[in-house]
């Protein structure tokens, strides 16, 4: 953990500045419990956690890079921060895990750190977004990294971009995480929550990128109104199939269903079949042409939703923690030059690509 | 951690290049005793992780961002890649931990995945310099996220940067980890190696850019040949240190001697005086002018020596895990209204600012 904070203003401005998140990040209400794995937080060389007995350390880590995962036209600092931290928080959800701290690594052009006008800054806003959901699951802000964000080698082409780095610690108890090679020909492919619905709602951005300006947190209802804006990691879901030593195999659907199902069945080394009909299409989905809305569901991406399998002897509840779980198909055994992954419509099989790519 | 590969080529590319990478990290040879904590590597949601029993778990994340930490008309992608591990291997260090496993975020412009005319590419050497640090240490590189690199937004102003972020999980005996928080009045203050080396060869590197183009790895002698390019983590004192309960705080020096003091003393409610003559300097440093060397030594920064307090009634050797120790000051009371630090030259004592800036 370091500054780097060569120029005097801005030396002494980041020192407050860490300061005084310092106070803000680790003593959040609510964190009591969890924040007792957190023995030394921002402020040395290194954080120290003391996982609980009997348990493994889980370690995730995923950039979020201005017009890569984000764009400052389209999204709101507090969205930015949000997405941030969920893509963390839904690795260690696929695991199974608790997550016990988080680390954010953080490099800003200067004038998005600057508040004007008595207004927030946009740093100020993107952390507001971070620390809530951090709340939201206790997950102290531990540590990280501050920079000034590089310039654009070339002269008039602006200002350097944001730049962000999650690492989330987890654990799980001892050899008990869920992995995605653990999937066996005969086991039901399941999802959480609906799917399709990020990549609606990206594409509204797209189309409309001012549309959401003042959306600064979605609301919970029965289905989640900002799936891409504020996606909501599953952490309660991964818990409870861990704890019930229900999922034989499970991954978070980060690049979209027929991506991730692949990189699972690639892992446990299998084929699966997915019944189209099944899928659980979000509103935002649904409400497109079939086609469209197949697309999205089945290549759409970043639903971080959880994806799992499980033996058919296994009773699956119709909800887990809260959240609705559809079964969406089946793990079959690999055949050699058959494809890994079909879909199944209106009784008729065919080849499933990762990302929808014909080769 | 996850792949964001949306377009196919790049998907099939960055897939197959995990895949290498996998076999690569994990399997270094010599790495049979440390690879014990390394449950589970590149391949699934998160790492999983085995800390020895009786320990607690560090956590240190640091930036390597091109412009900001590096440039690569100075380093060589072998340089680059040493610093970036190093980095965070020096913070494990500092609290004389022992690292378990490191991950790498790493986004890259395209034209520095490829490999021409048989030529390995930037982003091979990047890798050769970090896993050979790696290697020395036992350190296996255990996930990490990967990412095309942001295009500058203006036309004409380029391609993207090399960014890096790097992870450390160490591990320390419960309660034991060396804080900055721990110096007392009266304490000795040690500082391992020799100071003001990194700056006096990046002042080289910035007036002869292509002095070291064919450098890619540092010699060990007496002195570091190469205290910038290839900086050498202490992590054979630090753990000294603390097997030996000989140090009551350390830190790193990361931003230079006198902003690092500065921060191990706010941390521990104390003021310090730092006699010049003590001062190990690097041959490179003591071979310049008596003002340039002292400004290298003490505000330089990069030297990744740790600085170290220890009870006067402790013995310190004059060399630890064959580093050479120098006594370099004495902590002290703070007294309002006086500087934190001072420096004594000639029997005469100074303000010692941080960065040398005053105010």
């Amino acid at each position: 953990m370091s500054r780097h904070s060569r120029h005097p203003e801005a030396g002494i401005g980041e020192r407050a500045w860490i300061a005084g998140l310092r106070n803000r990040a680790e003593v959040l209400p609510g964190m009591a419990l969890k924040g007792r794995a957190l023995r030394l937080g921002i402020g040395d060389d290194c954080a120290i956690l003391q996982p609980p007995a009997g348990h493994q350390v889980l370690v995730t880590t995923d950039f979020s890079l201005e017009t890569v995962h984000f764009r400052r036209q389209w999204h709101t600092p507090e969205s930015a921060g949000h997405r941030c931290l969920a893509r963390g928080l839904s690795d260690i959800a696929a695991m199974g895990g608790n997550p016990l701290a988080a680390f954010l690594s953080l490099a800003l052009p200067m004038e998005l750190t600057r508040s004007e006008a008595g207004r927030p800054s946009w740093r100020e806003r993107f952390l507001a977004g971070f620390l809530a959901l951090g709340q939201k699951f206790d997950v102290p802000l531990a540590g990280g990294d501050t920079a000034r964000s590089p310039r654009p080698t070339a002269p008039g082409s602006g200002t350097g971009l944001a730049l962000a780095d999650i690492v989330v610690i987890g654990s799980a108890p001892k050899d008990r995480a869920i992995r995605r090679s653990g999937a066996r020909p005969g086991d039901r492919i399941y999802v959480t929550g609906q799917l399709g619905g990020a990549a609606a709602e990206l594409a509204q951005l797209a189309a409309h990128p001012r549309l959401f300006r003042d959306c600064t947190k979605g609301v919970n209802g029965s289905s989640n109104p900002h799936p891409h804006l504020f996606p909501e990691p599953r952490l309660g879901a991964g818990t409870w199939l861990l704890k019930n030593r229900r999922a034989t195999a499970a991954i978070d659907i980060s690049d979209g269903l027929s991506t991730d199902l692949d990189h699972l069945c690639e892992e446990s080394g299998v084929a699966a079949v997915v019944e189209w009909a099944a899928l659980p299409l979000h509103p935002l989905a649904a409400d497109l042409p079939a086609s469209e809305a197949q697309r999205l569901a089945l290549h759409g991406g970043e639903d971080y939703e959880l994806l799992f399998t499980a033996s058919p002897r296994r009773k699956i509840p119709r909800r887990i923690a809260g959240v609705p779980i559809a079964c969406i198909g089946e793990i079959r055994r690999v055949e050699p030059g058959k494809p890994r992954i079909l879909l199944c419509e209106l009784g008729l099989e065919r080849p499933l690509l990762p990302g929808g790519w014909e080769h």
